[in-house]
């Protein structure tokens, strides 16, 4: 008789939360066995916002989101509407601003109310339309009661690139500029879903933003080197993951970076730092130094890009570290290990 | 005040079962506000197994699938080989067998054994590699604990092809071939799930069958005119489906579909029809009469079309039914709601 008792490794719900547990499991389990990234792939082993394949002279994006979102009607969006935007946006990282197409999975909870269903089409489906998308495909699950909580909605996104844009591309010297505020979305959700006073401030930024980042690849002419999408983990992931890719260590400004009032004052109540909260309308970008102006200028002149704000820079020390100046002084900003709610998108 | 009581629609386990119910949730609700289909785009209108773009002087397939099966593991294959098979197929479905990427969403509960996920990667990954395909991309959900009943894995492909197969092409004389036996996977997974004795017997079918639909294609040289993989519904669904789509009658030869004795036995004791069960590595085609021998022949060589066969015809009554010949008699065979159980893909 064997009484050791085995110990049974499980998943937590750190390991969907966007930090550092969630890329140790992919690394540890979804690395395994898969073929090799190479000079015609950029695949798994990136872990970028999506991987692209050489086609001909151009390069086909492929990304693909599971939307768990809780509640999935928050102020500012839905789960519709972020199921469309957070694949459109993960294409548009990658430098693919023209969607191709979305195939959109949807699995519903047995008893959810088919005006709910509608409500949620009727926001992808307009959406779609923002972005320039179209829903070409779908799939649709039922599971019964208490197998699933509400709605899950699964959608994937395919287009066309003449040139890729990386999130490991950051050179010393780099600016760091964010499009907008930060911590909307993940704290609309909260707000939303513990129902605290605040919900009526806050609001989500959930927005398609591939127009957005179009104008800054043209404005900035080859100049936008890099670039991550702020969500699951927030900006202090995204930097995170930017810094350690690229080798390189990321300055960042704390009072140059954008928040509302209302975000301000839920992060100081809940006790979470904005940056680590996530973000559905937002990008980072790398942008070498003498396309910053163009690039600021064009996204400022865009609605969705008015805040937009240089908020660092990349530096030769402290390769794969992010380190915050706090305008008194300088610290590290320790890598979460996730957000601290989950199912915010 | 007002005292009526609203109904208030709810969506029931057959929306999700691949019979008639399904259809008219989709129809009703999901082509809403959506892009009509041209022709260089067959898309969502279409209800085909994927979508088609045209991409210069090729199509680019793009389809999706959630897998929600229970149990996880089964006799004949888990849900990641199911995942990996269900999107191969769906592809191949429509013309394109050479897989380009796979994308990949996994959603988890939380306290899912490490294990188990392990075993289920590992199975991805032989499944793509027996395909000749490869996961490029792909994103982890966790869910609470009694949020999502084990593990769900949505898997997207895309594949280009020079020409479409669809699903409405079939013309009064066309011969329906069935790649092999029927009902294998569904009963696998219900024998599995309730703990019957047959579960020793009964084996899921779940594979890939790309090279197999492509060595009919390449043997048909244009005569494989239609096709449809009989998932969720069965060989029922699918049948409709076509006969419906193409406005031709279908007449199914019941003493020519090709079963086991396990299915045979099976199907008897539970009073379950097996031609409205699931196949995960069965296709059905629809080919013109003169390609039917070459068709049949390149089946039978590869050795998961061993028990290919011409199960019936294409014919100019009754538009959209199809009549089940007994072998004793005629009568038709009535569209399904769904599969008798939920969850088996």
């Amino acid at each position: 008789m064997n009484d050791r008792v085995r110990h049974v490794e499980k998943i937590t719900l750190k390991h969907g939360a966007g930090g550092r547990a969630m890329r140790t499991l992919i690394e540890e389990i979804f690395l395994n066995g898969v073929p090799t990234d190479d000079h015609d792939c950029i695949g798994l082993q990136a872990m970028d916002d999506g991987a692209a394949i050489r086609v001909g002279d151009r390069w086909l994006v492929l990304t693909t989101d599971s939307h768990v979102v809780q509640p999935p009607f928050f102020p500012g969006g839905d789960i519709g509407r972020l199921a469309v935007a957070g694949t459109v946006n993960d294409l548009a990282m990658m430098g693919a601003t023209e969607v191709l197409a979305l195939a959109c999975g949807v699995i519903l909870e047995e008893g959810f109310n088919r005006d709910d269903l509608v409500r949620v089409q009727k926001s992808m489906a307009e959406t779609s339309r923002e972005a320039g998308a179209r829903i070409v495909t779908g799939d649709t699950k039922v599971m019964g009661r208490g197998e699933l909580d509400g709605i899950v909605i699964n959608t994937t996104g395919v287009a066309f690139t003449d040139s890729v844009v990386r999130d490991c591309s950051l050179r010393p010297g780099d600016v760091i500029v964010i499009t907008g505020t930060i911590g909307d979305h993940g704290l609309a959700v909260m707000a939303e879903r513990h129902g605290l006073q605040l919900a009526g401030e806050l609001c989500s930024d959930v927005a398609p933003i591939n127009a957005l980042v179009r104008a800054a690849l043209v404005a900035g002419a080859g100049g936008v080197v890099a670039m991550k999408d702020p969500t699951r983990g927030g900006l202090a992931s995204a930097l995170h993951e930017m810094a350690a890719k690229s080798g390189v260590g990321v300055v960042l400004e704390e009072l140059k970076v954008p928040l509302t009032a209302a975000v301000r004052a839920a992060a100081e109540l809940l006790g979470i730092d904005p940056l680590q909260v996530a973000n559905e309308g937002k990008a980072v970008l790398g942008v070498r130094a003498e396309a910053v102006e163009a690039v600021l200028a064009a996204l400022r002149s865009h609605p969705l890009g008015r805040a937009a704000a240089a908020v660092g820079v990349a530096v030769d020390e402290r390769p794969g570290s992010v380190i915050l100046d706090t305008g008194f002084g300088k610290r590290l900003l320790s890598e979460v290990e996730g957000e601290p709610l989950p199912r915010i998108c």
